[in-house]
């Protein structure tokens, strides 16, 4: 039987605010360095020697997320539980994988077939691109596979495509160059069309409801462009859309490929939302890939033992430094080119997931929930913002990312060592760097350390282990949204601002408002005399 | 006479701490809308309407910014204090504008005839390379402008030329692509290199030290597929380095352009780490036009009174939300697709400067200093991470920017408004939504409010409003530095990663090692049997 109460009212949270503090500093010892670790999947491993945990603290978490009932809710969102409350919905990313959940039907459609069906029909047709039998208004064999989505129609794509683009390079397993246009800022598209051949773009139109204003807005900027070079806008463009949306069964597309209410955007490179892009532009098997390592990281997350599932300690160490250290950031840190988006993925998974301040009844919270998210590549980062990592006043819990193989097979020796192998020695030295600190009686060169991180580390970033680390952190904000109690598919904080532009817009056409400081607004910034 | 004294010793600061905050939903009326807001240069204009900050709150900062002398500390660095205390340095960002800061010389050369030496050569070069008079080894016309740095040799420029590129485009102003190499990642170098014809791209490598390893990593990597292409690599690098640097005056380049130890990396866009690159990819008049548009906000920053200099109030709001509100994070939100990189250079400029724990003599504070700095441009944030801005535990306060035109001219309508309309709407929208929030029977669609912003809008973003940009965040962050009692001015918290990356190398390398906690990370990385 599952129950439903808040962080605060566990006792194993009570327990772990008295279990006294841990120095990350003296904890990071080789003993623990070589036991601290993880096996993940498809060959990724977490690392957690420098996370402020000991044994005891570890014990508690444990406790925690028993006393949570963090897997039987998992288990209960696999099996079709109502865990969208606010709107009452399923909650269905996994089942998209093609492998977990058997038996969720909607209406009579069994949803995993319907998810099934649709990635198999973006195979088919990916195919059919690539081998010319689908092929440009004008007969041109398409080369350019360009997304029109924004959010989570955009980031986690984008995302995706960017960390794979090498690796499909390399391996031969490119087929067409992705692109995104996402802002509706109107110099984003135009940017992206200058750099395209019109005629052999196809374009993938993404948006659930059909509705999303940024996202019409781009689609009607594409289809004049496109009418105005003299080609047939409704055969460069597809749509991936749910199939009550207006967008759907549409003659105004080439194709159209469904999604459904189950999955929320950012949970949804999973499904058509990343498939169609991913299989028109590195094949199908590379999106099959992805998701065998995405549920291979699932399967991994139903491991009942704290030390032996990373998302779930991930999760758990993330709780302890918001909740008990009070740690207000956490900072993403890809030591790879390829992941240079990730974070910004991360960013609207974790935030837009966990950015809550009531629980999944609506009751208002009294502890704080999901963190400020950022990131950028390392090393740039270490030119950057770490100084204040370093030596700020606050302490930013850190999560690295790092792979021993480049992606592109060229690397070259300098000063004896390869940039490969620069790159690694770098992350693993911050690990150390932030934790252990260094004394200097110049107070200017003193690091306090005792700053904490985590690390994932693989061989070699293909699709799989791409596939693992969307999975990963899915399951960990889950996790995590389980554990405060609150619903972590939702978004209704990004509609507030929705209403407003609309009344800004009604104000800036003329219309009569009596809202005094929106046309203020308006005024002060030009657009109302 | 100018004194340094902490923070905390300051009365105004005590004063502060005594005045009752103010709500932001109450402050955000009609009539302070229309008051709310500071001319600074080329067209900008700052609003504060939405910062949380009454008139008496604003009395008592502007009484802490004469207590901790803030202009007078400006006037001082203009003048060639040594105001990088730990470095015992001058600090002459400033004079790289070519305008201010006259008669600082060092060993008899006057540093601004310095500056505006290598600017004039800089154009020069540039001007030969557009011409044909200096071409390829090949005896092509260069094409590529790419710069090689890393940190504010990278950040900075980059985000620069992003920002121009389609100005350029409009105004028929592009003369060479610009693109940049900064990861030591060779996946980085790579992907550049493979989207560029190398026989027409030439390189600009950047490293005032003419030591830092990423960089000269990719130097050799650059080169090795310079010469594998059978072009004479020594024509097709120029160096921008100081003239004591193992990079100056050495016959592996086409030329070299000098800065100096007065101006840091993240303040150098200014000088020839910018100007090279710019004046190359758009033109020497460009870079003029960001000298100018620097200059008039350096002058707009010489205003005594706080509700009339810009930089000074934005400083001053930051330092209230920091030290007195406690707020640890702040977002940069840009309106506009051509900054999408300029919350990156922010956050190096705000948080290597200013993520200190020391004050400019090496005394611990106790207070907060620098704050987390992220962002992404809007819209694109609205579909991400704006839900935990406005539904969240913690608030963040927020920094918008945006322009009435777009850079390219084509537009479309759709649904009756235009994209642009579109874009300013929600950003007046967003202003008002965190700031006034929405009560609702359902507490999930309920919105707090009292979220805090400001805004920079402007007409439409050219080099001189982008120039303006940079020296606005420049000077604000030198305000807060001076405000907080720090060095903003060096970064030593990089220096302890960059020794331990060194000795991980080392151990990589086989070399032996009494550090434990190195070689067992070295070990667990797969680095050491």
């Amino acid at each position: 039987m599952i129950s439903y109460k808040n962080l605060n009212e566990c006792g194993a949270f009570s327990t772990l605010k008295s279990i006294p503090r841990v120095d990350v500093t003296g904890l990071l010892n080789p003993e623990r360095i070589g036991k601290a670790m993880v096996d993940m999947a498809v060959g990724l491993t977490y690392f957690y020697a420098a996370a402020p945990v000991d044994e005891t603290i570890l014990d508690c978490l444990e406790d925690l997320a028993r006393e949570q009932q963090l897997l039987e809710k998992y288990q209960a969102l696999l099996s079709g539980a109502i865990m969208n409350t606010g709107e009452k919905r399923m909650v269905l990313h996994h089942l998209a994988r093609g492998k977990l959940g058997d038996g969720i039907s909607v209406s009579g459609t069994d949803l995993r077939t319907f998810y099934e069906g649709e990635r198999s029909k973006a195979a088919d047709f990916a195919r059919a691109v690539h081998e010319g039998s689908i092929r440009s208004s004008t007969g041109k064999l398409f080369k350019n596979a360009v997304q029109i989505g924004i959010g989570g129609s955009d980031l986690g794509p984008r995302a995706a495509c960017i960390a794979l683009e090498r690796w499909a390079k390399a391996e031969g397993r490119q087929k067409m160059k992705a692109a995104f246009i996402s802002n509706v800022d109107p110099d984003d598209a135009d940017m992206v069309l200058a750099s395209l051949d019109l005629e052999t773009s196809l374009f993938i139109l993404v948006s659930k409801s059909g509705t999303t204003p940024e996202t019409l807005a781009n689609e009607t900027l594409v289809r004049s462009r496109l009418e105005a070079a003299g080609l047939d806008s409704s055969k460069h463009i597809v749509a991936v859309t749910s199939k009550t949306s207006p967008l759907a069964q549409n003659p105004g597309y080439l194709a159209s490929f469904y999604i459904d209410d189950f999955i929320g955007g950012r949970y949804s490179t999973s499904s058509a939302v990343g498939g169609v892009v991913m299989s028109l532009a590195y094949g199908p098997e590379c999106f099959e890939e992805f998701l065998d390592g995405a549920h291979a990281m699932d399967k991994a997350a139903l491991e009942p033992a704290l030390r032996r599932n990373a998302p779930l300690l991930d999760a758990m160490i993330g709780l302890y430094e918001r909740d008990i250290l009070g740690l207000p950031s956490t900072a993403v840190l890809p030591y790879t080119e390829a992941l240079s988006r990730f974070p910004a993925h991360l960013q609207q998974l974790d935030m837009e997931s966990n950015g809550k301040s009531v629980n999944r009844n609506g009751v208002p919270l009294a502890y704080t929930t999901g963190p400020v998210v950022f990131g950028e590549p390392g090393t740039n980062g270490q030119h950057s913002f770490y100084q204040l990592l370093h030596q700020g006043t606050d302490i930013v819990p850190l999560q690295f990312i790092g792979f021993a193989e480049n992606q592109l097979s060229n690397d070259i020796l300098s000063m004896g060592t390869s940039s490969r192998q620069k790159l690694i020695a770098n992350l693993l030295a911050q690990v150390v760097a932030f934790a252990r600190g260094k004394d200097d009686e110049n107070s200017n060169k003193r690091f306090a350390g005792g700053r904490p991180s985590t690390m994932i580390l693989g061989k070699r970033l293909g699709p799989a282990q791409l596939g693992a680390l969307f999975s990963h952190f899915e399951n960990k904000v889950m996790f995590q949204g389980f554990a405060w109690n609150i619903n972590s598919f939702d978004q209704e904080g990004v509609q507030l601002g929705k209403v407003l532009a609309n009344k800004v817009l009604s104000i800036m056409q003329g219309e009569k408002s009596d809202d005094a400081v929106l046309k203020a607004m308006a005024k002060t910034a030009g657009f109302l005399e």
